[in-house]
């Protein structure tokens, strides 16, 4: 049982460095997450704390992996954004991908109780991760942009799908083809018109999702809500629900993205 | 709010189809599983709470990949192999580490209580993972020889080692500087010599690790001893203790790799 | 000017090394050859010339890269297989792929008036490649098959379409008229019936394009043509017309792929 | 011979596409070019036959590839810059690398009678080629900065040392050993004090190497030399032999890199 004629194996084993000053992003997904919700009796169309959970979770990869500048997640989904001169793991890609993604899905499973204390967990969820190299600040702040354009969009037509269902009586399908071809406006409309929801007054939890940034000594004010940070584990992480596709996120917190002009 | 303004991010994803026709192998490991041990109060030198817990989250990955045809695992780390023609994710390698690692370490965390009632989980422990692509069955199986010696050859140092520090009432220092050098007949005579144990009567889990691989119709009778398989909560799922190094396993059970010669 | 303040940029040079154990095969290709045929007055459907200077050139690729087996060439293509284990520059692909496409294009050109004595080079041909690994000798051979069949599909269609055109007078857009739609049986019958040509009687060279092995101490007699080895510069490298489809081909030659059976 | 059965082979060629919005760099490379050189008889310690049917070739690459926005030789080697947003053949790697390297080794056998009217071509030369992403212009600057002081450095030592050797009478060996150990300045003190040779009025050709840009509609000044034009065949490239490692030469041609911001 010679242990050195088995070993020419490990170079099979291939490099698999990510391109130097390129802004790593994992973003974890939940899997099949619409029947783990069903299963678990999630709210509709949010639930707060699905939400938070997901936070909490995320803010743990933050205080475990410090190259992580920010976190943004919405729905079942956070991306995890590495400065670009990080050189963790030697930029190995499998490795970097594997470690957050596996911190991840252990805090979620861990910290369930935490928040909800009521409802056990039938069976743990998964989720699936990818990397995605970003090579400017710019194209960055587009990705990020992408992702809480996504979250407005889908909030809005849920916010009018579960209130033409939970208070207007109609079925899952008829809502579905009432709402079917309707723009961003014609949704506002019927929310207000029907239900007397103003939609800019929803929860910028629900409207803006969860940034989480590193907490900086000096107290900082931020227009938007805080996300209640009781429910972030890590007290250097700060989560806040607020725009990131304008400018003034990214004014308020020059030192997310650094100031050296080299992409 | 433009969606299309931002969508172009997503052609920053690239392609990363495996080669076909090659076996893929994810790899799961522990991180940092010396100090969850200590912390946790795992037995040494094996802990079989900890070895069934690795099992038991090994065999719901499998029961969740149909695509896996056989999981070796020992000590804090589990190797899942996909045939060489499973088409998985269009055989995308992120996304099929990602879903195996995680369904693992999810799997891991929810079923701890189950396999020690008696110490909560302090935190959650954490996995790495990488896959690698092995172009033939010949090499494929010179990869799990290589974990099995692996394994082997860990246990008989870690077993000599915990014998002279509980038994033997050595430092761990001590016991370190007592085992330099010595080859695997030097332990062997340690063990018996010093402590009267015959390596070889030693539980097989210990020292040939488990083996899992899909239940056969017809009854099976291995020479080796059955994992207890009350530990493993997926029914077509087999868990074996036995030797995969030689050739009667893997003649026992030829659907594990097919009969095609085509590699 | 520092030298040290900018060679950082070396680091964005990424390990391209290709899996062990599979057989690569670089595939060289003719840009635009259809105006560069056109150019260089090449006969139709087939010039010699030309066929004979590509093998010419592929012969001192074999002679360049000692880890070349075999090389096929057809019409403006030519493909190399190294063998499964070769290490040659550590397997980098980038390294492997332009080193081979850099000598065989050099090589075109360098003997171009050799073969071409009374046409000129009015400007000269480049080629693309690609390196693809294939996992096993089957499917490696299915590889080479694939070049062969299409080799014959080809020049069985153009064989017919130029015989409709010089010998039939048709126009071209007639004579693709007439061939389309139709099978193998019926360009045979029409070459038959029509110009009285026997396709199988063709030259080896056209039907089945060109094999480079290396040449053997001991003499070897193949049943098909010998590709005439004046035209080869390189002594040993042997030139053959034959079938590698079926395995006479393999059975004569058993050093090509070896008789290992790891793949 | 069905064509069917031996297709799926195809499936082996997996995608390479590079990432995009980095500025993709295909740099050739001479092999074996001290050999080459010494066949040839280039005068040492530069040949401004060779450099210039190197930048001859190199614009037949920027005319047969409209996306190379500069090109830069020195030496046996030649980069070529291709436009971050260049989508050329879907930015797939080994087609860009193999037609660019292809084109250029073709170019130099072809064009190799006008530039050594008196020196046969003995062998072909061959290049091998890499591809490397730089993801913004600061790093794209700096490539081509450590590529230019690579020529300065390398110039400065073989201009001391073939003088020591041509008028110093010194073996090579001796040369070699006087130069050991010794700085920038004192190989100027060496060329100045013994052989009256002003290092800065040497051709620029030699101290900074080639630069090809696009022919702009306006004339252009150029603070350096002008590479004799006429040793271009291409009339929209230009040849200039200019630093490029300070601001002047990119604030007088910012069309090259773009305005644009965005990385």
């Amino acid at each position: 049982m010679a242990k050195s004629k088995f070993e020419y194996v490990k170079m099979f084993e291939l490099a698999d460095a990510m391109l130097p000053r390129c802004w790593p992003v994992v973003r974890v997904d939940g899997r099949s997450f619409h029947r783990f919700a069903d299963v678990h009796k999630f709210h509709k169309p949010n639930d707060d704390r699905s939400l938070n959970l997901m936070s909490c979770a995320a803010s743990h990869v933050m205080r475990g992996f410090k190259d992580v500048v920010l976190a943004y997640g919405q729905s079942d989904e956070y991306s995890f954004v590495f400065h670009k001169d990080c050189n963790l793991y030697n930029r190995r890609e499998s490795k970097i991908l594997s470690t957050v993604l596996s911190l991840f899905t252990s805090r979620f499973v861990f910290h369930w109780p935490e928040f909800f204390p009521t409802i056990p967990l039938q069976y743990p969820p998964s989720f699936d991760a990818r990397i995605v190299l970003y090579p400017s600040r710019r194209i960055l702040r587009d990705y990020l942009s992408w992702r809480q354009a996504d979250c407005h969009i889908n909030n809005l037509y849920n916010t009018v799908f579960w209130a033409l269902v939970q208070q207007g009586g109609m079925t899952p399908a008829e809502a579905q083809l009432r709402l079917k071809g309707t723009l961003a406006g014609d949704k506002n409309e019927i929310l207000f018109s029907q239900f007397g929801i103003n939609y800019n007054n929803l929860p910028q939890l629900y409207r803006k999702g969860s940034v989480l940034i590193r907490r900086e000594c000096s107290p900082v004010v931020d227009g938007g809500g805080d996300l209640s940070n009781e429910n972030l584990a890590v007290s250097d992480v700060q989560g806040l629900n607020v725009d990131i596709i304008g400018e003034d996120f990214w004014k308020e917190h020059p030192q997310i993205l650094g100031d050296d002009d080299n992409n």
